[in-house]
């Protein structure tokens, strides 16, 4: 099995982003899994194009992405990506975009395709503040989450979602901000990797055949068929 | 050099206190300085009575009482406690004070004699968040930090004062609630302790001085010369 | 022109609901506009049921559905209604749901058809805090709201959407929680309302025959044609 | 009897103040009581001055002290001013004092003489969110509390004391922030004053006596008697 993990890196400028951070400190194995890191720019455009990219050449079983949530004081797996981009900075191309679809055609919303109460269970267990939240906000975090949903919307062999994290201590020293530091959000992000592993009961015959038929099925798609 | 580093134990219902538990982390010595530590009850009368004697039988340079102050994100060196009691549950032992004064004839205040400004920016400096606050509350951390700032208002050899701490995120696991680690906490008091023992500039000999030249007028004041 | 305007009773053991209130106080006409004033059940079956009755009996030109926030400052135009019913708490019939689906294989949300930015610019020049809000929970609130949209979902005529509001400073007096008069909520929604009218540039011919054209393709896909 | 309330004019950079607001909007008599009103600037050293001057020449049974607190959802009778400035931004006179003790040679601080318990329940039985609060901050407010405080020290036939006030819907149209109408802060300010009112029991004859023995001691303390 392998899960893609991707994070974004800093923006608004700050010198650093929680989430690359923990990113950069995880193993590259949780038991048999493969993990397979990388890191995006926070930019609405680049930030899809890499993640779909590291989707098609490494094929994993799972994509959980991971953002920093500036005044949130716990790990929060997204329950919902939504239709839309407002943001209220530009990113780190100098995009800014009001109320806009990002697909005009497409649904509203997608739902995360990854396990996120026992995902949240897991994070409470291993002794790290987590709650599923209900909005990934409307910036590049929500953005990705939801082209990636798009993405792989008829790959039901790769589960997708979005994990926001606090920022860390050494990022709040002066501010009145909750924090966590980077051991403690990288101890809830494993915990939340094992959920994902746990909840994977694919058999890998069942995974190829889906995969097969899915091709299959495109080609008469393509095909008018 | 001493310090008396005392916390409270845990109160309200729960299991744990997070200043007892940095408490129970700390080097017995930082550099040349001897880190005393005492767990106090969570009780008006007894905590009191108990740092007292731990204050006479130790004779030390400073005192740093510790408490938990659920819902704060930042280490708190506290500024002032006031001559108050006004709490909205029983301590441990059953007591429940409102509205009343903790000594009737005492001052409305003292200040805490701990360099706070120099401890705030240490913590910062360790990647702690920090700030100074300006109430201690009303609950049993005030009345200790009253209480211990009036036992040693004649006492100018010794210093003293309160800090306040976030809980755990083992406390907080299913609560949205700021927390810190109990080793980022740990960090920061030690960085605490260090602007404590950086600023005792005070001349041993000096201090022996005071201690005799105060005994000699207390002696005085009870004979009424 | 019509709107009807529907607000929960009070829930969770209290005795008011801040958009009842002011629901009860609002005018019957806004300019042209007959204001079509109906209270629900804080209940997600029955809620759901009663208002649906109501549109297909008043044929209005918008639904503006109201809600109570408490710990909200603003007045918040909700963006989203998903599709998920997440209780914290039991409805008032007793009925509580945990992580399910509203309806199995409807989409994952739908957007609110009212104009919510020049709603919330509105609010805020009548002197109201006010704000988009991402979430709308997935309590009653977000169950009505997307029941009444997936109810509408082929009525273009009939524009419908969830705002928010906060509490009262009655209901606040002895909480530490934002909270707003209901007179001053009642500036906010008329305000949002005199937004949705502006908003409504429908030539009444158009609307009849979009309802006619929706009514025959209903008929057609009845008959499978 | 007769009341002198003061509040400060805006600061900050903001056109307006809450506080100076309800104080234009107050009666000039509650019952038999004269309201005496007084803007004050926000300054250290003027606001002082000119509160003293007035309380020289209007000779007033209390004095209500009122001020803005941005990010307060209550109306919030001050417990205490402590002896020190410590301020984040400049006043309007341009002056910004750091961890300064006010009078280097008075006590550490001084608790209200207005029945800040009573005020808290009348406001709060008048539908108005309150609470006691045990920090004015160590800005202005705290600065003329604490003066005004020390000023009137032997004063005993004069109380006086702080009320922090939540900023208006006006002024937190696009900010995520409790507020409150000018005409709830009113309702709440009008109750406290009631309560103040109600709490004087002072006779008029014991009065007069209380100050002329604080007069003739005055006199005999200036010739060392």
């Amino acid at each position: 099995m392998k899960i893609l993990v991707t994070a974004f890196n800093p923006f608004g400028g700050e010198a650093k982003n929680a989430a690359e951070m923990v990113l950069q400190r995880l193993p590259d194995r949780i038991g048999d899994t493969a993990i397979c890191k990388l890191s995006v720019p926070t930019e609405f455009e680049a930030s899809v194009r890499i993640v779909e990219e590291a989707i098609r050449n490494e094929d994993p079983n799972a994509v959980l992405m991971l953002g920093q949530a500036a005044g949130r004081a716990q790990l929060t797996p997204e329950r919902v990506a939504i239709n839309v981009d407002d943001a209220r900075i530009p990113d780190n191309a100098g995009v800014q975009l009001i109320d806009r679809p990002i697909f005009p055609d497409a649904p509203a919303a997608y739902f995360s395709t990854l396990p996120i109460r026992p995902m949240t269970a897991a994070i409470q267990a291993a002794g790290v503040p987590a709650a599923i939240s209900n909005s990934a906000g409307t910036y590049v975090c929500n953005h990705l989450m939801y082209c990636i949903l798009d993405f792989l919307r008829e790959a039901s062999w790769v589960k997708a979602g979005f994990l926001h994290v606090p920022i860390t201590p050494e990022q709040a020293t002066a501010e009145n901000m909750p924090s966590l530091p980077i051991e403690t959000i990288e101890k809830g992000v494993i915990a939340a990797l094992e959920a994902i592993i746990a909840a994977d009961n694919t058999d890998p015959a069942a995974r190829e055949d889906a995969k097969t038929e899915a091709f299959v099925r495109s080609i008469l798609e393509q095909h008018n068929v």
